[in-house]
């Protein structure tokens, strides 16, 4: 499968600083042909399982061949591995810390990105994976990339809700901008779901069925199960925020 | 009039999710080569009249053929309708809630937009509205994506300031990054404006006339009549938000 | 050297409005293939300092034949001069106003553009610089443009940082989205580095050495001295903001 010149590009950069535009010039000076995409900078400073999420929510709905650049390292200047992988025709390129925990897809192949010397300790963005994704978009191969790797990428455990006795363990993946919070609850959870966190929840299909006040559960565009008032923040009402836990009944 | 490759979105989706993201891959997957441009996505969540503002203040300064997607969609997943259609060699596309309120310009050609069974209910941004943009952009027609209507996108009535005796009963229709109050006052209003809400007020021509802490009146870039402080935010100021109510003499 | 197509802009319009979107329709209705990057648009309000270093910290991240339009512009509609330039083979658009102030790349050219009588005096960025940004990557020359002027862009005293006896007086330049306080002090000052406005300061080489709760300095990937915590916000910590003065120690 080779690349189609498009490059996503997902980080907790922000969009206040110019760190997304030095690293979309680092891609356009290696491939001034490159159609980069934001994704989204939103992601919380250091929030690896939100990225993950917000990368597993989005990727999908690029044409094969699309190079998706993800950026949330806190581990930066560690020793932490840089990958860059092949799943279902698309290319994944970033560290290797648990950004890609939700790629169910089976890895067609990996690679183990060199660190360049001359690359900024504090900015891999830019003088790293930018160039890599580039360079993709060029028709480099991956073995022209990196050194291959067998196994799996990281992947953290906490992504998963547990069962606890007849309760689940949940976490929370994200709020969005309209307040719905989206959770790492399997879908098989949704018909018997009566509280969370103590708060009385019923399940529906659409937004639109929610009372005024009341608080819902339903299955949302992402795929995940979410909390949600109708038009107002579940976010807010209910004190959540992406990596929180819950208890669910 | 054929389209020119360009896509504009205008959507309260914000920036911090991926569905922005998630409805470029959607433009993408239809049309590799369509050009998608940020209008906004900073619209205040479901706020129809603020969106068809933003709309207005920016469409023209785009090329003749550019396709229009506008997403403020409280009533997703309900029976409001979906609508494509080309007025002033320009495309908009978008639920027909009141977005288009202030398109002025004859409509050439409108149709109703079906709703694909696959959409997910919560989101057609990316599942409908992207998607269509994008065909539009390969030449389809609007008879091909949709059934021909007759009569006028719905209205908001709350659009235009009304005259009440010798005052004007007005709304806010944004505040922009600089704290400007823009408002649904008709220009022949300036000259006599004395008073907003009880606050004495100037009429000039320029910021740069202000005085310091002086509240000033002016038509903006966006041919409106706005309320503004110099290098001061009236918004906050005057305790002013988008869809609060002015009383003007 | 001719422009390769890329227009990059920088401004302090935010993301909320459409006014990025106005300067964007614009360009593109000049040069329907011009390639338009964000550096960024989250300057603060008229900060044009801050402004300058976001630029400066960026461009050179992007190839050469590049358009840099960069707008805030704090005396839109008084007598400041608007100009276009070249330097070490970029292209810089935007008001004389210390934008361009650590521009230390030799000027080629430079010549003050005409504004037009229709331009709205509240909206140069979409009526002046979008187009003139356009034309440049349509193969006009400067000269065709605006009249060459001879000498330096203007230059921010406060841009840089001085020596008070054994202190160092320094600006703020910027806070990143991750904390960091980003300075004018010069490289050199680095070795020497105790202490910033009283707060005892450790230098170091990446935020990785950082101690918990321990305030560090080091060059970043800006190659400007900052100060920082690892993993937590500087900038608040210290109660910083751009423009703020630290006398160093």
């Amino acid at each position: 499968m080779s690349t189609n010149g498009i490059v996503t590009l997902l980080t907790d950069f922000g969009l206040d600083d110019a760190y997304v535009g030095a690293m979309k010039g680092a891609i356009v000076t290696v491939n001034p042909h490159a159609s980069v995409i934001d994704m989204t900078h939103g992601v919380r400073a250091f929030a690896i399982l939100q990225g993950a999420f917000l990368l597993d929510s989005a990727w999908r709905s690029f044409p094969n061949g699309t190079v998706h650049v993800a950026v949330v390292d806190p581990g930066v200047g560690s020793d932490r591995k840089a990958v860059a992988m092949r799943a279902a025709d698309h290319y994944f390129v970033g560290p290797d810390n648990g950004l890609f925990t939700f790629l169910s897809e089976p890895i067609s192949e990996c690679v183990e990105l060199p660190i360049p010397p001359e690359a900024a300790p504090t900015f891999h963005g830019r003088d790293v994976f930018g160039p890599i994704a580039a360079r993709l978009t060029l028709g480099a191969s991956l073995a022209e990339l990196g050194i291959p790797q067998h196994g799996e990428p990281m992947r953290l455990p906490e992504a998963w809700a547990s069962k606890v006795g007849e309760a689940w363990r949940a976490n929370v993946l994200h709020c969005d901008h309209f307040g719905n919070v989206i959770t790492n609850l399997p879908i098989r959870a949704l018909a018997r779901i009566k509280a969370v966190n103590g708060a009385r929840v019923r399940t529906v299909e659409t937004y639109e069925e929610a009372q005024a006040n009341e608080l819902v559960a339903l299955v949302g565009s992402s795929g995940r199960i979410e909390f949600a008032f109708r038009q107002a923040s579940a976010a807010a009402r209910l004190h959540l925020g992406p990596g929180d836990s819950l208890v669910v009944t």
